[in-house]
């Protein structure tokens, strides 16, 4: 992997005043992609985060003069496409970072051109940064793995596959949106424990799971997989994800064949990419416990083992409705750290899911599993906070939460820093529970 | 639902003369949808088979008079948007079927011009007849659970939610393709039965899966359910399906999420879909058992009751390569009846898959699941046949298979006939197994 450049240089200054704040998740060292507009009739534009504005790219693209290479990457980003981007691989990637870089930073002689390109983020509504064909979900955090497993199978809590296999399923791609979406409560079949039959109602152990999202950038062909170096190249950035999941839905449905309707009624994804670029400061070493068997060789690599994790603070707060009338702030409710959660790294999940010859394809999204910390405490869900509903969680004011209420908003966060870096952000992952549909009697 | 019509007659016979042959699976009652092309760099159009010819909807659309309505229905055809078309729901389904049919019945006025639009199948390279956003498989065969479920589980082989869930699971869209599509034999990670730990290779276990696709015409908003009214009226038709599995990794992955590596290498659809309207003949009524629990409200309505199932002959042929070098005919494997396998519906299925409000759109591909019939011959895959590889079955010539070898080729086949209607069928679902590709060292 090539080292830090100048673009992560933690004093460069950008002439968008908003982005020196040293709070802003958007600094000049982050530039995320995500997917825009500003009336509801316009078609969906590709921007770039900075401060609080947005950089239109088709704008860009059209009033700034840029380096004749730089305009070839721009074309795709201009017509909307951040997929076709996204399939061109690191080297474009990286020009363009630098180039766009370059021209946000103070002095630079394209700042008249691109001060017309600007949106604010306020003023912006955000779509899915690009289109997902597939949604595939990891479990990559062995202390989810063993807090739920205990909570599931009490006397099989780590299963013997998961210190070999990363294991992962298949999620539903058309119920992803961005960050602000509607969360219904799910109506679905359950099993209260004190019964012999199953009901049908509203779901009445709804949850978070913290995660965070790669999206891929250079896909494969079917039949022809990624090594572990091809699939660190081929990622494209992160983002944040809320893999919402209703516990009751979920303890009925999930044998032999895994979850399914428990998750596949909403999935939140933060609205801006986060750049592999732009996370290169806070790559952090893969080291296995050695009381743990260690990869199998189409799993392992010299590069996965000296910065194969990434370093990102995670956290997520809670809102109760009750609490926003007051005009409480939200309470965290936990934190954690994706490089100490996670017993798999992004080259390990990719190689694997690919090494039967599945094709992944530009803007397919691999989420990480719920990132769940070592301590009880940083469990990444309410299942995990509340020990499986039995230790009811108890919020400022006096409620109390085994799991979610109407009206209930959960905002997960996630950053980067670290001393000699620009500390970058990862932007909005918030919803806020609405009450479930009433059933569609024929 | 409205009653078999005059589209259904069985004596209703075509101008192309080969729709007419009693063996073709293409006779004037069928006309399904599919995507296909001549040469290389032509753009796929929409054609209907009928007999050993394909009517290319684009030419039909441009050199045959029609009436204005159809027109109308004709122009996503035209345009090569299949999904455009199956969004629109069942009554452009049928008068579009009532036109094609009387257009290509004897003795009609537009049969010069329509004659114009017809190229041989043998030319026609099919891919995909759709876009497939997800692919969501199934469980419905109560058989194939308990017979799979006694080999993963023997002291437990049908889990109590199976009598009251249509259990599924997401499916990889992305790595469907069509009757032809090769199929590598997948790398992947299991462990041996006398071995601690698990090994690398190429799967050793490699089978079939013999099942029938539902493809969704109307899609439902995100937290929308459906009803089971709609959800019957709302898919479009039927394909043969192959969902090629890797038993010994399937077993060693598959808890606590499902299987994932050991399925979404590949999934082979026969590329015609068969529509609602032309099983229409074939509906048959859904019993439960009275020993079974009846469905909970939102799975169960009159009409499922009455029509709910659909009555569909299957069967499974192989041909080793030495069988083929022999000039020996594929031999049968297996036959059942989709009626027979199935404990849940089509409706039942679609329903309870956005009972939580996620929403399917047009072109979603949904598995039934492995359509075994309730004997043991009556398996739908090696898996079953051999009991788990125990006991290998015999291929004429001496040769005995407890799972595919390079070079076996699988076929499968799905028909309709029963008095009084005309025996349609659902063409080719064929794959040759190749050998793994090799992994890409770093």
């Amino acid at each position: 992997m090539y080292g830090p450049d100048s673009t992560h240089d933690p004093a460069l200054r950008s002439w968008v005043e908003s982005a020196n704040d040293p709070l802003t998740d958007f600094p000049i060292q982050n530039l995320p992609f995500g997917r825009f507009r500003t009336h509801r009739n316009e078609p969906w534009r590709i921007g770039v985060a900075i401060g609080d504005q947005v950089l239109d790219l088709k704008l860009a693209a059209e009033l700034c003069p840029w380096p004749a290479r730089v305009s070839v990457w721009l074309e795709p980003l201009a017509a909307g496409h951040l997929n076709a981007f996204m399939a061109l691989g690191s080297r474009p990637r990286r020009s363009l970072r630098a180039a766009l870089s370059a021209a946000l930073a103070e002095r630079s002689e394209q700042a008249p051109f691109l001060e017309l390109c600007l949106v604010p983020q306020g003023q912006a509504q955000m779509t899915l940064p690009c289109n997902i064909g597939d949604y595939t979900d990891f479990f990559t955090s062995i202390h989810h793995a063993k807090a739920v497993g205990r909570l599931f199978r009490p006397d099989n809590p780590l299963l013997p596959n998961y210190e070999w296999v990363p294991i992962g399923y298949h999620g539903r791609a058309s119920s992803i949106g961005v960050s602000g979406m509607p969360i219904h409560r799910p109506n679905g079949q359950y099993k209260l424990p004190d019964q012999e039959r199953p009901i049908f109602g509203p779901s009445r152990r709804l949850d978070y799971e913290l995660e965070l999202g790669v999206l891929v950038g250079v896909g494969n062909d079917q039949g022809q997989p990624k090594n572990m170096g091809q699939a660190e190249d081929d990622w494209f950035g992160m983002v944040v994800l809320n893999d919402w999941s209703a516990r009751d839905v979920q303890n009925w449905e999930y044998q032999p064949l895994g979850p399914f309707l428990a998750k596949n009624f909403a999935t939140t994804i933060s609205p801006w990419i986060v750049t592999q670029e732009a996370l290169q400061p806070f790559r952090a070493p893969f080291q296995r416990d050695p009381a743990s068997p260690q990869p199998l060789p189409y799993l392992d690599s010299p590069a996965n083992r000296e910065y194969g994790q990434v370093d990102v603070h995670l956290e997520v707060l809670l809102q109760s409705a009750a609490m926003h009338e007051r005009g409480q702030s939200p309470v965290r409710l936990s934190q954690s750290n994706y490089k100490d959660a996670s017993f798999w790294t992004i080259a390990q999940t990719l190689a694997h899911h690919t090494v039967n010859g599945c094709n992944l394809q530009p803007g397919d999204l691999i989420g990480t599993g719920t990132l769940s910390g070592p301590a009880q405490e940083q469990g990444g869900s309410l299942l995990e906070l509340s020990a499986g509903g039995w230790q009811p969680i108890i919020l400022p004011g006096g409620e109390t939460r085994s799991f979610l209420l109407d009206g209930d908003t959960v905002m997960l966060r996630a950053w980067c820093e670290r001393k000699g870096a620009r500390r970058i952000g990862f932007g909005p992952c918030v919803g806020t529970i609405a009450p479930a549909v009433p059933w569609p009697a024929a």
